[in-house]
């Protein structure tokens, strides 16, 4: 069902205007808290949304698809049939801000190219609408700033799609980072993310589109698992970049990154991103003892080990879908005002590092980060 | 048996001057090849020698322990006892040039702390000897250059003592890291050397003695693992230091130092060094595939693997004792009159990458390699 907090209480909204709504997710016997659903809308219906997102709805107790935003209205219409949502709720990027009248969006969910991420987030905030945002938040601070603001100013919620921040192993590898008897002092991460990619053409390996190369879209994992592992922010970041000469896919971008972070207390992060070949894990060192992961960004199968050697596939943690818990994260945030575990400020803090690590190798010089 | 190729060649004077020499070590029927032995004198009997050093001779087939260098007289007779070194043949740091008489001592094995490696491998040359030298050869390059100079002036052989390259489970995977079918091509090394460091008093931790902190003694091992198995050179450093303020043991040196090598070919290598947490392992990464290493540079059981995941304890390599490998390269090389797998030139190479490397955390800018 549709929420809309913007003028009246959560509660009486949910009791007086459900059966009003007409919306497909809407439930007419909605009334007890356990029902109450929250409706998504997808913007770009990419690789992600079709493979992860869509069928991630299946997993959720609150989050449902009730829209899609697309340039390719075929496209759209197969995905709405496919997932029940109805099709007069399919809009054209043209059309997108006519959403603002349809009340069983609740929530626009931007799964667009990093350069489209701003407007397409402060459209949907100005259409009234609360906003999770894909990864990373955007190309420039600047660009999450005007991000935050418009959120802010529509009194909608902003959240960034931090899917490992809400599933099971990340979870218990934070909790075992910071515990002082797993690893005493937290001295060390290493965070590693990269895959060797493919198409030339794809929007990543556009500038304009993908706001730099692998380090915004696969290094950002080796980033955040430094950041949130240690529960620290960098204050200064040194880093080397490559991209292969004459490689048709580094045209625009960079290819690998590596780079060093200083945090507050002295730990040391030591993170590497590359669209040249894969790596997936991290290792945290302690005074006395460590853990390890690998892979520990990937959709699933995610593994965990405590100590030095690896005993098997690790810890047993059930996992769940990263992407219905996440959407049902937002969801629960929306239903009950409460503020998301990874808001706006944490997807700019992110951005903010990133400018600084690409100033950090183009200059060849230590950057501070503010 | 005694070999000296000063004035006359190898074979004439193992011929002709076995019978003259006495050394301990001498074979009176010795002419065979095969029955060749190189006397080691082992300068500084510290936990290497005991523990390390001269338990391997029994396991060499060219090197023998023929003599002591010492300041602890005691100590150094009741090892000379146990391997078998005849007392005559322990020598005290005031004494040590007079090793020039003994011929019984055809190569020095220098295991000194590294700021003392210079004056004794220069000293050793002078008086005749083949030297050993531990890693790091010294501590500035300066000193790498005059024991390199020192042994082309008296012409005597000069080897840096990399154990891991004279053990099959590194040459196995300089082998595959090199390999277009296993690998690829290779786009990135990580490596990281580091264990916790007990008491504050010991050598390793006084900058006059050791030179530096952890890069010194352990880290030198990630470095080496990032030029060997990339096979080449590095051409600019960053770098990130870190001490932890108020603990006694990093009064004067680093406790950690993260490292990122780029190298001519854009290969990329990101190193770890501490003294303050455990870690051993090398990863290779290339577009086709990848090695791993853990551990990579313990005395035994270092396991490798090829791909992504591990499959039991990796690779079925039979390992040997490094230090009797590495001891009876030397000691081939001597009787044969060859060049050592690792000469004083990879020692400097590595000691210029190190004051690269503290110039980069120190100054917080990249820094060239010339």
């Amino acid at each position: 069902m549709s929420v809309d907090f913007g003028t009246v209480s959560r509660r009486t909204f949910l009791t007086t205007t459900a059966v009003a709504l007409g919306s497909t997710a809407l439930r007419v016997n909605s009334a007890s808290p356990e029902e109450r659903t929250v409706g998504f809308a997808l913007v770009g219906i990419g690789n992600l949304s079709m493979g992860q997102l869509l069928p991630a709805f299946a997993e959720c107790k609150l989050a449902r698809p009730v829209a899609l935003v697309s340039g390719h209205p075929p496209k759209a219409k197969e995905q709405a049939a496919k997932y029940g949502i109805d099709l007069k709720n399919i809009y054209d990027y043209d059309h997108f801000d006519s959403i603002k009248e349809n009340p069983a969006v609740d929530v626009v969910y931007i799964v667009l190219p990093n350069g489209m991420h701003a407007e397409y987030a402060i459209r949907a905030a100005q259409a009234g609408k609360h906003v999770l945002c894909e990864k990373p938040m955007a190309n420039t601070p600047s660009e999450c700033q005007a991000m935050i603001d418009a959120c802010r100013d529509a009194q909608r919620k902003l959240m960034i799609a931090y899917r490992l921040q809400y599933e099971p192993v990340t979870q218990k590898a934070i909790e075992l980072a910071r515990s002082p008897e797993a690893v005493g002092v937290l001295k060390q991460v290493t965070a590693e993310g990269g895959f060797s990619i493919g198409d030339p053409l794809q929007w990543r390996l556009n500038r304009k589109l993908a706001g730099g190369g692998s380090l915004m879209d696969i290094g950002i994992y080796a980033l955040q698992a430094a950041r949130y592992l240690t529960g620290e922010e960098p204050v200064e970041v040194t880093a080397i970049s490559y991209a292969t000469p004459n490689d048709p896919r580094f045209k625009e971008v960079e290819e690998t990154v590596e780079f060093d972070l200083r945090f507050e207390s002295g730990a040391v992060g030591s993170c590497l991103s590359s669209y040249g070949f894969g790596c997936n894990r991290f290792r945290v060192y302690g005074t006395r003892g460590q853990i390890q992961s690998e892979p520990f960004l990937s959709y699933q199968g995610n593994r965990l080990w405590q100590g030095e050697d690896r005993q098997g596939d690790g810890l047993a943690i059930k996992q769940g879908n990263h992407f219905a818990l996440e959407m049902d994260h937002f969801a629960q945030c929306v239903l009950n005002d409460e503020a998301p575990k990874t808001p706006g400020e944490e997807g700019l803090r992110d951005v903010k590092i990133i400018s600084a690590i690409y100033e950090a190798s183009e200059s060849g010089t230590a950057v501070k980060i503010a």
